[in-house]
């Protein structure tokens, strides 16, 4: 079991996908997002999800060979079907796209359609922001979260990503889920035999629980509760309704191979800022970075996720030997 | 003390603002959007706001007579300086101008700089949703909460909205802000003598408090804790970097006549569905509203801002006498 580089360890996961019928595009764009956030320290995105995306390629729920396409309906619109195939290329062809359309157009948006599970969702606003542009994303996942007052999962916990350049140094990145905590401990708990803090879950009965089964059965606490809900529903309206994707409680699970796709959606904006006639937002975003940081304890998001990164660099990417197998 | 019909009350207050010196154009806008706040429910919003916003008028903290104006940098934007004016004649301007760029473009921006407070934020979103729009505002504030892990204010309370068309029946809006409560509670304790519970504000060293005095001089905490402050700096980067407004740590007070012109701002987002490619948009959100309220219990946001506006409409709004006097 030894550590690979970030490079070496995209070409073994990706040889895992290729082995498993994934066109060689595909392939390399899955692994690259899944060494990614590996590396980022977000494991739950990374690798521990290489069994679960082979389980749903053989199974036909991700069409491995699918190719995204893009049309432009409108100016500010790229409108992406994905093809029940991996988000990720759909992803990428959007991070591709939109640079040129938002100088251009001023703001842009990339609707993806017939998605699927997007992972670490700062890596494309990321990846726009380094071409100088302010991102957003939202993405809609599986039922996870009832509404305010209700007990059924309607939302997904529903991620909001963000991202913006900050001159001479790495973008700012924000990259959460809407539920308190993220669906990964619940089932590492329940993996360990271990009971779940209270406020994690509620059981379907709507009742407060501790038990990893019946959180699992039941739905998820928004964060800021009633207002976490509400922003569900705006991730909702967003990244299904406008990109005419599958609500969260029609999409089927992300973490096997029962069922038809996952259908769900993401939506990209992008921003440009010199697009708004005035020059000053390096200024202004380096003031608030410096505000934030000079402040012993705090620091700006996605700080964390920048040093666990840095550290794969120089220490290597250990890919488990049961992973390791599928790709010889 | 009688009670008026919502259009008699914003005829009454636009007097007030009258004058106080206020352009009629102006205190016509600044009068509609304090009483339909008043209507909605939300008196943090409504007729509250009158004492204060006259000092800042009185003071030149707010110019009464100003115009926003707008350009066009890019096809996608409109770039309005509210000239140190309320912000709500510059949020009209957005609102009649952002349909007829959003149609053409499929997504429009309509950024606010040299702005002040915004009030109900709802408001703007729902008459976009209104025209069939999707749309977003974001809005910074003057600096309320900390950095996580800090002590000092960096980012306001800054609201996020959203609001989206259903069809036949009213939009779904979602205002909210992102302090776990709002300041006015907080006020409110302060003039009742009272304590605050735990869980709303820290002190100005960063520890616990239910002193609401000691809340005032300290810090807000986000709605769930670290991802609340990490979508309070993602407002911050769009409402203010990109707009070229005021970052809410160097805003003055919405509160009183003290200092400079706040400075704030405010961006709006504003999305065709008919631009994604695909006729589902409608079908899609609907079903979504039935989930939620098929389920007892749950209900879309803004129902209860609905059912106080009905009530309002029917039962009249009361201008209390220490205002009325003031439009004579």
């Amino acid at each position: 079991m030894t550590a690979l580089s970030p490079g070496d360890a995209v070409a073994r996961v990706a040889a895992i996908f290729v082995n498993a019928g994934c066109s060689a595009d595909n392939a390399q764009s899955v692994a690259r997002a899944l060494v990614a956030a590996e590396a980022d320290g977000l494991g739950g995105h990374g690798l521990s999800r290489i069994p679960t995306y082979l389980q749903m390629v053989r199974a036909g729920k991700i069409d491995g060979s699918a190719k995204p396409s893009a049309t432009r309906p409108r100016p500010g619109v790229l409108a992406i079907d994905a093809a029940h195939g991996f988000a990720y290329p759909a992803l990428d062809l959007a991070v591709a796209e939109l640079p040129a359309i938002a100088s251009e157009q001023g703001i842009a948006t990339a609707s993806i359609r017939r998605s699927s599970h997007c992972g670490e969702t700062g890596l494309p606003c990321e990846a726009l922001a380094i071409r100088g542009l302010v991102a957003l994303l939202f993405a809609n996942t599986p039922g996870a979260m009832a509404p305010w007052g209700g007990r059924q999962p309607v939302f997904g916990t529903n991620p909001i990503a963000f991202a913006a350049p900050l001159q001479g140094r790495d973008p700012v990145v924000v990259d959460l889920a809407l539920s308190r905590v993220a669906r990964g401990p619940i089932v590492a708990a329940k993996q360990r035999g271990e009971p779940i803090p209270q406020g994690w879950a509620l059981d379907a009965q709507g009742n407060a629980t501790t038990d990893p089964d019946k959180a699992l059965a039941g739905s998820m606490i928004p964060l800021g509760d009633a207002k976490g809900a509400a922003l569900a529903l705006m991730v909702e309206v967003l990244a299904a309704c406008l990109t005419g994707a599958n609500l969260a409680f029609e999409a089927s699970s992300f973490l096997d191979g029962e069922g038809p796709p996952p259908a769900t959606g993401q939506l990209l904006l992008a921003l440009d800022p010199s697009a708004f006639g005035h020059g000053q937002f390096g200024e202004r975003i380096a003031a608030l970075a410096a505000a934030i940081e000079q402040q012993p304890g705090a620091r700006l998001p996605g700080a964390r996720r920048l040093a666990n990164r840095a550290r794969a660099a120089r220490d290597g990417i250990v890919i488990p030997p049961e992973l390791e197998a599928l790709g010889d």
